[in-house]
């Protein structure tokens, strides 16, 4: 969070701003960005930075991300020595991790000292976790030894758990103080909290006891005490927590900010709602990607473009060389059915439709599961009443794709009944299977407590495959005789 | 938003709530819920009652959720007749759309009346545009006439609009106050305010002209005026604006909450941060679907399990409907190809995994592209760098994939080199077309203003399928001269 960003708060004032503010921010944006990649090709450094003031720390950033995109990262630094030095802290903590090292690499050590000296205590946490190790031991050297013991325990907290979101600055209030002596205390600390909207009482042994909204602080009588108004009945996360768990809780009961405690319930940090909001989107993300079959192993928060052409191949080959394997099974399916084939050749032409359909229509039951139990709209518990769900959709969808495809079958394509009959109740078949298979094998995933967006789709794919081809050739023996 | 979401002030205070803090909330839930259901069996509505008002209202609802579910409805009319009035409030507006609906037709006219007149702005509308329209005439009957064009005007708004995310309670505050008057006015005001973390100060013209934060407000001294501290450079949305593009403002910016203006930017209301949430989640989940080929026709929040058959398959159709249009043409390639390959009929062993291959490359491509012009890490403008990174992972993923295939048609299935070269070249050709495809249709449905997730599958599917056949036949022409 960088300061001010509860909107009120950005340090500058500007004449024009209200002209600004009445047309659309984007455009005016969009126009900027022309004029200061002109000024930037023509060295006209001190102009593109006049033009880059007018706007707030996100889209300053955001303006210095599209110069590095466009130009040359040695015009983003120039750019950013520019800025005013309030301005750059903000900014700084605003862009991408590699833009962040390449400006510390481009700066002096005085300017990284100041830079993160005047960062909010988790921003700095996320510059030191992109830095290479030889830098990081350089700035930890000038830093006092409390948090430097500070800053070493956060940067140890594993990956993607509550403690790596959190930020040490919160304001905490004795629970006998006064109303009066609270709002005292916050402006004397305000400035420097991450956030101030929630206020925690601890008691001796640091235990987190209650929590006070500054909102109930403000509306509350001067001489009222916090312990009288203090709501003692919150929710808390663990510090080792799944971020993605700790979304979930923000998302359900709409908090501000959630108290982060450690197994002895000593409180170590709190989590504001801003940093929830990237996490919300990066969980999606992953599972969207996860789903079609695209692991990112990098696990960075480099953008597409920004990803390597080799990254981008390592990504996306495990699951289709995992696919390979299964599509020996299939092809052993149709050799073992040549024979067959070759009498009745028009058979092929209806494979794909079979096969793709039985895909497309088991992807459809998967990626609402598997949606579903991310949201805990679902269960593994409720594994019955899907069942018995899709099982009735299934007959629904695969009677009408029949009863089209038996038209097609005889008037379009001009083939007898039985190959219609073949082809029809194949399609009937699969679809019904496929949709039993596609909604339970996330569920399956799920209860061995795997990640049902990273292996329901290969297992669904090789699976319905199969199973399509030896219900199709079932039929043909069926009806065909062959 | 409830009152008290801010964690703080939810109404009452509990003798036991610190043990439950200790433990695993979730699993304190789980038991309490087993406990309700037994009582509800065993008709102890006052003991199940007392079980109940241990928990916030966010869990309360989330209990008689379970409790309609495994039981009746009529159950959980009781259970909510008997909670205490102020709590039941908050309860029935945590509560789903349909839940709302049955308990509104399970209680008195008079308590109906009570709830809504308790109920927060914005959470009344949310449960009037549920209501059949008979039972929202009768309330709005009983409403007083200028809250009533108030309603009727937020009910006009359209679907997915800031309009039907705001809410009109929100803190104004005169320029020419002092800090100390501002607060007084807050604290006067605060109770019935959607939020009071941010304030608003308008001009004569009831049009926005600046916004001060409830922390700088607390921090700054008692007798500076509200127009020196108020920033003037400011975010806002106009009332029209598409949930989708608020959502995005509010990630981008990290803001509490943001304001909302008509076209003379005029102050209509406020969305708050937890309203985002959901609609940040909802967004991921339509996305999710669309790009799976299901179509939420029905448009409403119910969940997996709520919605009918009737209404999985209608969502679920079109698209494989759509598919059995492009089946024609790809069943007419195949047809057109008959003759050649009942001569080499073990070419039909490998089309499921070279079409299959194409797909699933294809869709990775895709749905990097749709998620990334979804969170505007990529832009139309991006396509020329788009389709040389894609064309070179295409290129490095074909070649490994046609590598692996050539040992496996050479010294797993034992055909002859011919054969191999006919499905390896066909591999290379089909990955790289497919991520070629795969990645500029959404781009080009994105050009033409429709939404990637909802046009890009199909369209890949179709398309890629036919690329993929059609380079397999002919290379099989090429390589083996038939």
């Amino acid at each position: 969070m960088i300061p001010g960003k509860g909107q009120g708060a950005f340090p500058r004032e500007r004449g024009d701003a209200m002209d600004t503010a009445m047309f659309d921010r984007d455009l005016v944006w969009e126009e900027s960005l022309e004029k200061i990649l002109e000024l930037v090709e023509e060295k006209k450094f001190f102009r593109a930075r006049d033009e880059l003031v007018k706007f707030n720390a996100v889209e300053i950033a955001e303006l210095l991300e599209e110069v590095t995109e466009e130009t040359d990262i040695r015009d983003t630094v120039i750019l950013f020595r520019l800025l005013p030095k309030d301005v750059s802290v903000e900014v700084f903590a605003e862009l991408p991790g590699d833009d962040q090292v390449d400006i510390i690499n481009g700066i002096t050590d005085r300017e990284t000292e100041f830079i993160l000296s005047e960062m909010d205590f988790d921003d700095k946490i996320d510059v030191l976790e992109e830095l290479p190790a030889n830098i990081v031991d350089k700035i930890l050297e000038k830093t006092p030894k409390s948090e430097r013991r500070l800053i070493n325990t956060f940067l140890n907290y594993p990956e993607n758990c509550a403690g790596t979101l959190m930020t040490p600055d919160y304001i905490s209030l004795q629970k006998d103080w006064t109303v009066r002596e609270a709002l005292d205390h916050i402006k004397r600390e305000g400035m420097d909290a991450e956030t101030v909207y929630t206020c925690y009482v601890k008691d001796t042994g640091r235990k987190l006891i209650g929590i006070v909204s500054l909102s109930t602080l403000v509306i509350t009588d001067d001489d009222i005490r916090v312990k009288d108004i203090m709501n003692t009945d919150f929710v808390s996360e663990n510090v080792y927590e799944d971020q993605e768990e700790v979304a979930a809780d923000f998302t359900r009961y709409g908090f501000i900010a959630i108290p982060v405690v450690d197994n002895e319930f000593r409180l170590v940090g709190i989590i504001t709602f801003d940093d929830i909001l990237d996490v919300i989107e990066e969980e999606a993300t992953e599972d969207i990607e996860r789903m079609a079959g695209v692991i990112d192993f990098d696990d960075s928060d480099r953008t597409y473009l920004e990803t390597s052409v080799w990254q981008h191949a390592l990504n996306r080959l495990p699951w289709l060389l995992i696919l390979m394997v299964a599509y020996v099974f299939t092809g052993m399916i149709i050799t073992s059915f040549e024979d067959a084939l070759s009498e009745v050749i028009s058979l092929v032409a209806y494979m794909p439709m079979l096969m793709g359909t039985g895909g497309n229509t088991g992807s459809q039951a998967s990626t609402l599961i598997i949606r579903g139990l991310a949201t805990e709209e679902v269960d593994t518990g409720d594994a019955l009443k899907i069942l018995w769900k899709e099982l009735r959709i299934g007959v629904l969808i695969g009677t009408i794709l029949s009863a089209v495809n038996f038209l097609r079958v005889c008037f379009l394509d001009g083939h007898g009944p039985m190959v219609a009959l073949t082809v029809c109740g194949a399609m009937l078949f699969i679809v019904i299977f496929a949709k039993l298979i596609g909604s339970m094998i996330p569920l399956i995933v799920k209860k061995v407590k795997l990640d049902p967006a990273l292996i329901a789709n290969p297992a669904i794919s090789s699976v319905s495959d199969a199973v399509a081809l030896s219900i199709y050739f079932l039929m043909a023996r069926l009806f065909l005789g062959i």
